[in-house]
């Protein structure tokens, strides 16, 4: 395998970071302008923000409104150079990384490369339900709730119309709450304008969660106004359900009871991909990895693992951090501190996690907010929502069109998203073409 | 087959517009609010603003900016009735048109299906060429243009480098000539910024016309000066140079000259999807349907066809008008006067298409405009083409997007746009999902 191109040897100490979402592109960010050579690896050529997904998914926002390049954002780093790449397997006895794009040396890696969806080995739910983790699924559910409207308005039988209408949510925890929140407003508000002749009585936004709260990582007080605010929206709230089976139209819980849909979103789980040549030995649950007090993986050196992937003991924190975008910020952010105190001959930091809240919104104007002394609920918690979630996005003029969208939207109660954009297909027949085919990872 | 449900039989005449394009989506529009029932189908869910395609393929401007979903337009009129579907078959004897959402009884017909790419029969340069006359082929030729950027920079040897750089448009109309200038404002001001280890001096931005001037319904001046700003801005042009034959990497000229690239943009033809059970007996060259006047389909009464579709002989055009978007939204409004005409059993009127004028931008700051009684090139003809098409797009809060946009851009020479989102994979394996894939036009 030949090594990846114009990545200059030169004598400066090279940290390679593999993944840009927000753990490792704040630790890019901060090791710009150091001495260290730099090289961000993601298998995007852009950041997403993960929080605003559900606004995708419910045509609220465009999906380059929260989609960053990458090669944007270093410009001007001379010292940070980028590759649209996927990390294959690492080899930490020749202090390589083998990628898409070729080898690397290190002298420094740090894996970030955060979770990906976990059905928890159900085949047919991996088969039929919608996973939310990126833009591209974003604009997926998106599709599939438009185009299943379209069908909706074909079905004489009202039955097989609450099929196509329906939606069931799986997983309670912000992301099923958000989305849930978004459709019953899109339910009582939006739809009934566009599909005059569909019946909106007959549709049902369900939430179904495992455990006995919503929002669990969050105040018993903020599980039940969640889940209050959501009820009164109209969205159907079960908890203790745990879905069993789908088939792509019924969804089976637990206890037998079944209910139709033809879209079901799964948000219930996630877990690590494995990274082969690390995971084999500092796995543990979910597929983490097990790293000591400054970020490094047990057994090495000089490789870390920040963010999502990270499994932590710290403090209160026994069975690791919850896994959520402060806790990869923080600890990039003292990893970043670390990193310039080696060139200075420094002792290093270890990692303390500072509780700074957490937030959920539910609908257009009602959230649920735990900060350190203060719980919110309602209209109050939104607008702290909005402002924190706002000033969280990469740009400024990426801030100025979320803010003027999300005004728009909420004094117009509408969304001019509403478009099914298909991706446009290639045939390949011939070997030139099936050639390209391997290289073109679009089609 | 079973008839598109939901669409009331109510005494109204009907009038079914298959196409919510320039032309259907104007006649739809003058016709709400009539007492016609009016039912406006589409293929895709939204209008598209073709003008623009080419600054979505250049990281310019988001999708939803130039894509406008057809059910908000008609969302307060209740006499029109709105259906995503692909047109099957007309069948003139009993008024009846087959759709893949059933069949449907007319009173009126009006077809402005428009035109598609004409690949002039070579399958090569149909397989491996790219359009652009859709919003999805637009992403798809922005996600290649950033692909093959990312592959240059893994070669090291320049020459093969230089293939994934260069870009070969095929077409000097508007098209060619808009897309052939922002590409090259990306290669001098914004690429090298972007890979700042790819050495720009190598790519070249090719347009080739088949004929010997650029534009080629426009005055000698627009040609010769488009010509010239393009090759100020680095473009090669050629003229009089057709293309043979493409494989994916080399393009082969009718008098033999060969060039290199993994991109060629094919737009130098259009033709029109044929529609059964009407083409056959009235169409005409490049799969246009004959009208009369009135744009009545020869031999039809109740059939008429607006827009590039539409083949009629008036006054100078002997050989039918340009297919541009003038003709058609001219047609459109003259149609829906004399439908409304029909209502007063008044005497029809005739189209007269009155030429307001052609425009082409060149670049950032530069465009060619022929107005009755005035020609312009440059700066102002610039602004003039700025005006008139942030009119013409749909809804106030879209133009406002499409001009803060061209704003930041202009003053910033800087796009935040490229993203390369790919479209999400499903894998269906089994019956229930098969026949999921199967109503599942997305995948």
């Amino acid at each position: 395998m030949d090594t990846i191109k114009h990545i200059p040897e030169n004598g400066k100490t090279r940290i390679v970071i593999i993944g840009g979402g927000f753990a490792g592109l704040k630790l890019a960010r901060q090791l710009a302008n150091t001495k260290y050579q730099v090289v961000l690896i993601d298998r995007n050529n852009f950041h997403q923000f993960q929080p605003l997904f559900y606004q995708v998914a419910t045509s609220g926002l465009e999906p380059s409104s929260i989609a960053f390049p990458l090669r944007k954002i270093f410009q001007k780093k001379r010292n940070v150079h980028f590759r649209m790449a996927d990390l294959l397997e690492v080899n930490t006895k020749e202090n390589e990384i083998y990628t898409s794009l070729g080898k690397l040396r290190y002298d420094y890696l740090v894996l970030a490369t955060g979770v990906n969806t976990n059905y928890f080995g159900n085949k047919n739910i991996e088969e039929f339900s919608i996973p939310m983790k990126s833009v591209s699924e974003a604009i997926f559910l998106r599709n599939s709730i438009l185009r299943n409207y379209e069908k909706a308005l074909n079905e004489s039988d009202p039955e097989k119309a609450a099929n196509y209408m329906n939606i069931v949510l799986v997983g309670g925890g912000p992301t099923g709450v958000e989305l849930a929140g978004a459709l019953a407003e899109m339910k009582s508000e939006i739809l009934p304008k566009d599909y005059p002749e569909l019946d909106f009585s007959l549709m049902n936004v369900y939430l179904f969660e495992a455990s006995d709260k919503l929002l669990n990582g969050m105040s018993e007080k903020a599980s039940a106004k969640a889940q209050r605010f959501l009820e009164k929206l109209g969205v159907i709230v079960r908890t203790s359900a745990r879905v069993a089976d789908y088939d792509g139209l019924s969804i089976r819980l637990d206890d037998g009871e079944e209910f139709k849909s033809y879209t079901m979103v799964w948000a219930a789980g996630v877990a690590a991909r494995p990274i082969k040549g690390i995971t084999e030995n500092a796995g543990v649950r979910g597929g983490r990895l097990q790293v000591d007090q400054f970020n490094r993986i047990e057994g090495l050196d000089n490789v870390f693992a920040i963010g999502d992937l990270a499994f932590q003991q710290e403090g209160k924190f026994d069975n690791g951090h919850p896994q959520v975008a402060q806790v990869g910020l923080q600890q990039a952010g003292n990893l970043a501190k670390n990193f310039k105190k080696i060139l200075l001959n420094k002792e290093l930091k270890a990692f303390h996690y500072q509780d700074r809240g957490s937030m959920a919104t539910i609908g257009k104007n009602l959230a649920v907010a735990d900060l350190p002394g203060v719980k919110m609920q309602g209209f109050l918690a939104w607008v702290l929502w909005l402002f924190v979630h706002l000033m969280a996005i990469v740009g400024v003029k990426n801030r100025f069109f979320i803010l003027i969208n999300w005004v728009w939207n909420y004094f117009t109660s509408d969304q001019s998203l509403r478009v099914l954009i298909r991706p446009k297909k290639r045939s390949f027949t011939d070997k030139a073409s099936l050639k390209m085919k391997e290289e073109n990872m679009m089609i």
